[in-house]
């Protein structure tokens, strides 16, 4: 562990004496060990912190404070500040309105539903939140999940009704989750959902949405439920010759070139941002005017029809709180709020980073959960933060949350004053709105950057995608999940070992199969352990040891070259071993001294550096070092 | 990772520089990368190396030998080994009689039972198992386990074919999943109940064992079904005055002296181990006699009554193929066969050690399960590795698993001949049996290791005795289970980050918290992680490191000493990263050159030793040295 310059290294007489030297650690007390750990699993970021040595009611301030991030800003905030978030919420208003009807749809719900859950939950963040660029409404991948989850245990045509009432029971239990990962410090538990797992189920689920658009962008009545890309393609082409409605082809078709241009000119000219940002909004215009003066709706183009005036109604009455549909909204509401959280947080951190403040997932996912929950009660679906918006919110110069203040007063008028304008607008413009949104989600590049990293990451990702596009939503998560668990238990119990060779004229030593002109030293066999030792790997890493020992022995047979007489484990990357492990080692020693006495081999366990093991004192000092 | 002597490091004269340019390792093929993960999690041990380049009958033969391991050792078998053998074997037939009769009324089967299972199945384990010292038969843990869940779901007393029945179908089921763990590598899911779990099972299996065996010490007739320490209590003293037989308790009690003696007297000297090998037996005689004399039965001492005679009958029709009780009896062998198997793997994985010889897991495995779906059909319930009989049978001088036929055969002479004998034998006396073979199991040194060493550890063996004292078993297990996986995500969620300072007079940096003494470099921090960084802990890491960073800077601040210029994270332990790692070390990154331009504070990520990070092509060294 020297960290070193050349020449304080001269001056260092006798370096192995020296670093074998070192002088035990203190004794830690039992409960401060015990305190440890608890601090740094569930508190790692030291919530109370600011409170240390603070007098009463300031405390309370900052307790306040706590829950309302509002108030650490609001007193600062000035005219500067408004004018960004005033352009920025108008920005984001003008993206998310004709994305509220459009997702709306995928979730089986009516248009308003989208609108309604883009006035409460924004506003609730903004008070509670501590992310000053998210933007807050429904998105695309958690309205489909939502949509299909809440189908296949009601039919939305055939019972409107209860599909709602599912549908705010879901939302209710969501925000529950999220609110109580976030009070119980469990935030951590999203983290399990690898990014690779993530890519890739994004990506399925963009696929799947996009196909289910062609529903609206090709004007067939006659769709299925499924969401897979079999039972959709089925759909598409069984409908070819009677099913497609040309002239919504035409608006369709011709809308979705003219938002992919201007997404293609806003990614090439960063400035233009703008003109993508507010290409939806003008689509819908242009579009709905287009319908209203040809009256195309008679002619068989699917149009949105009257979309219901004024601000959310109540909907605490309408959750479920017995019976079976209960437990059913109680399940889709814990996944459905899971996949909404792990997207907010990754957004929020995100932007957290490029400008440097901080995020705290725990306190997010109280806010998250408050905002469903209130929304729940206030015919509001699951909200949570869009990618998209919130890239136009950043680009914009949102400044804090007002932006979404602003763009929740832009909807509070919309929902009062201008829905009946939607009237004409036709399915086949939002259906190429969602397909240009979602489109993003296809993120090949990172697919890449996947494989030619971590081959077992682009395997969860490709599991992910194949399972969502080809079976289901929920396939998808269950298969992402499943590799995501099943690498962590791969990576915890099959850990690295390898021999290693000094590289010629240095003093290095590394893999030998990976450095083929390493060389070893007859008699001497290095092995290095790659993990930390505990019961779930401590019996494969004797046996494994045992391996190399044997196969390096019969080689050397073959060739009549003298035995291995010392065995050198090199345990520096070595943290920590647990009972199982020191028993596992003791088995080992037990084995090789046995050799030794049967006079067949002589075994050495000689340490290297300053870890090394068998003997017990060893293992305890290694224990006491890094005992936590 | 110099691993030099002094002198050698003293002709070398730039070591950092020479350090840092190690060339880059050749790049290896995908399709190979996959073989060796696929090579090192399931067939890490090689089991075809045998086979390469040899001819095709001697393949034929070395298949042979890989099934039936007796056949490599039966060739140089000779009347020097079978004298090892018979004596061995004699001596742990003569512990297994009374134990067998015993063990199967903890089962709720009748006494001939536990007999048949100490006849077929160590027959059948010395053809197939590579164990030389194992003694295969019924044990105390697993009986009780499959009598306890047998019993929630069918009365014994009122339907005893019905029940016996099911016990087939979970012995049959027991013996496909260990079949199956074998065949298909899967071994190594036995290592996720961790040693410390395990301890704290056991110890609370023998409390639960022993508690129950009060019923027959006592001569309680009107005993609860219930497994639990208060279920018990309540049982032994609601019963004080009126359910008590002072005849019955006194030759429990004296029997049960006189088996402590001797296992005290082995203890103490080892060489008198069979002193307690043949004291059950003895007991069982004297008891019987005395019984058989003094009439005792009709003064209400419970006796054995008649035990059928002959060997096993075929129960192959007994086993449920359908319905319910089908489900059943595989949830409940599943659960036993994996018990039973952790145990004989345990016993065989020792005994392997102290003598010096392989014992593959997975074919150990296959043995295992063959045994046990045989016999399912020859009417034996679960039959697996006894420890304290193994221990008897390595003391008395065993060989091979010759010990184990020889064992099997006074089985079959018992069955054939004096079963008539333990007509009279008092219930009392096999309670005393039980009782003295499970108090070993009461590992008290092994907790207190457990405590000094791991206090999670510990957490989780208590956990798992206080389920089995005071719930059931299946609950303790459960916990065991349950705190074993937590655990595993613990670690890997939350490594150890440390600030490193240099120890006086030396190169050495070591951890400020536990070496008081280790001094900082005004300006410079730096932060260890110790572990792989994945998507698992990507986040923890990046916001501790922060975290650390500013409360340094905070303190640095009130004491008003210069600035932190230079973080340098030491990476030596973290031996691999997942592209979640990256992601998050880039984000990491963006917040450190953010601060830097804000000129808030200088950072600069320098990197020490071999491995460092942030800037990409340095991720992508680690990557290349390290992928697999």
């Amino acid at each position: 562990m020297e960290i070193g310059s050349g020449p304080s290294l001269r001056h260092h007489p006798q370096p192995s004496s020296q670093i074998h030297k070192v002088e035990r650690p203190p004794k830690q007390n039992v409960l401060t060990e015990f305190q440890t750990v608890i601090k740094e699993t569930f508190f790692h970021d030291e919530p109370l912190r600011a409170f240390r040595g603070k007098r009463s009611h300031t405390k309370f301030y900052l307790v306040l404070q706590a829950i309302f991030p509002i108030l650490e800003w609001a007193g600062s905030y000035n005219l500067q500040k408004f004018r960004g978030d005033l352009i920025a919420g108008l920005t984001i208003a003008s993206l998310c309105v004709p994305q509220d009807i459009a997702y709306a749809r995928l979730a089986n719900l009516e248009p308003q539903y989208g609108l309604y859950s883009s006035f409460v939950p924004p506003l609730i963040y903004a008070f509670m939140g501590s992310s000053r660029d998210i933007a807050i409404g429904p998105v695309a991948v958690v309205s489909l999940l939502i949509g299909t989850m809440a189908q296949n245990e009601i039919d939305p045509k055939k019972n409107a009704l209860a599909y709602r009432r599912l549908v705010f029971t879901a939302t209710f239990f969501a925000g529950v989750t999220q609110f109580a990962l976030g009070l119980f410090r469990l935030g951590f538990l999203i983290d399990f959902l690898s990014h690779a797992a993530i890519v890739g189920f994004m990506a399925g689920a963009a696929i799947t949405i996009g196909l289910q658009q062609l529903k609206g962008l090709l004007g067939i009545t006659n769709f299925t439920k499924k969401t897979d890309i079999i039972s959709a393609m089925h759909s598409v082409f069984g409908t070819v010759h009677h099913g497609w409605n040309w002239q919504t082809i035409v608006i369709g078709l011709s809308f979705l070139a003219f938002l992919l241009l201007t997404k293609y000119i806003a990614k090439k000219y960063p400035k233009l941002f703008w003109v993508s940002a507010i290409a939806p909004l003008t689509s819908v215009i242009v579009a709905t005017f287009c319908v209203y003066i040809t009256r195309a709706d008679k002619e068989g183009v699917a149009i949105v029809n009257r979309i219901k005036r004024g601000i959310n109604p109540s909907s605490a009455h309408e959750i479920y709180w017995t019976g079976d549909l209960f437990l059913k909204g109680f399940k889709i509401g814990v996944v459905a709020g899971l996949i909404a959280l792990t997207e907010a947080i990754a957004i929020a951190r995100t932007f957290a980073a490029v400008k440097d403040y901080n995020v705290d997932g725990n306190k997010e996912m109280v806010a998250m959960g408050t905002m469903n929950i209130v929304g729940s009660m206030t015919s509001c679906y699951i909200a949570t933060g869009s990618f998209s918006r919130s890239a136009v919110n950043f680009m914009a110069g949102c400044n804090t949350a007002v932006a979404n203040i602003v763009m929740s007063c832009v909807v509070l008028l919309t929902l009062e004053l201008i829905t009946p304008l939607f009237e004409y607008t036709p399915n086949a413009v939002l259906a190429s709105i969602i397909i240009a949104a979602v489109f993003p989600l296809v993120d090949i590049p990172a697919a890449i950057l996947l494989w030619k990293i971590d081959k077992f990451d682009f395997l969860a990702c490709v599991g992910a995608f194949f399972g969502v596009v080809f079976k289901s939503v929920e396939i998808g998560l269950l298969i992402a999940v499943a590799i995501s668990f099943a690498k962590i238990l791969l990576q915890v119990t099959r850990p690295r070992t390898a021999v290693l060779g000094r590289l010629p004229g240095t003093l290095v030593y590394r893999n030998v199969e990976q450095y083929p002109n390493a060389t070893t030293v007859s008699g001497i066999m290095i092995i290095r352990v790659d993990s930390a030792i505990y019961f779930s790997n401590s019996n494969y890493i004797r046996e494994r040891i045992l391996r190399w020992l044997s196969n390096e022995e019969e080689d050397l047979k073959i060739n009549s070259q003298p035995r291995i007489k010392f065995l050198i484990i090199e345990m520096s990357p070595v943290t920590d071993i647990d009972t199982s492990g020191i028993h596992s080692f003791e088995e080992l020693h037990k084995t090789l001294q046995n050799r030794d006495v049967m006079d067949f081999y002589k075994f050495h366990i000689l340490y290297v550096r300053k870890l090394a093991l068998v003997y017990t004192h060893c293992i305890f000092f290694i224990n006491t070092e890094y005992s936590s």
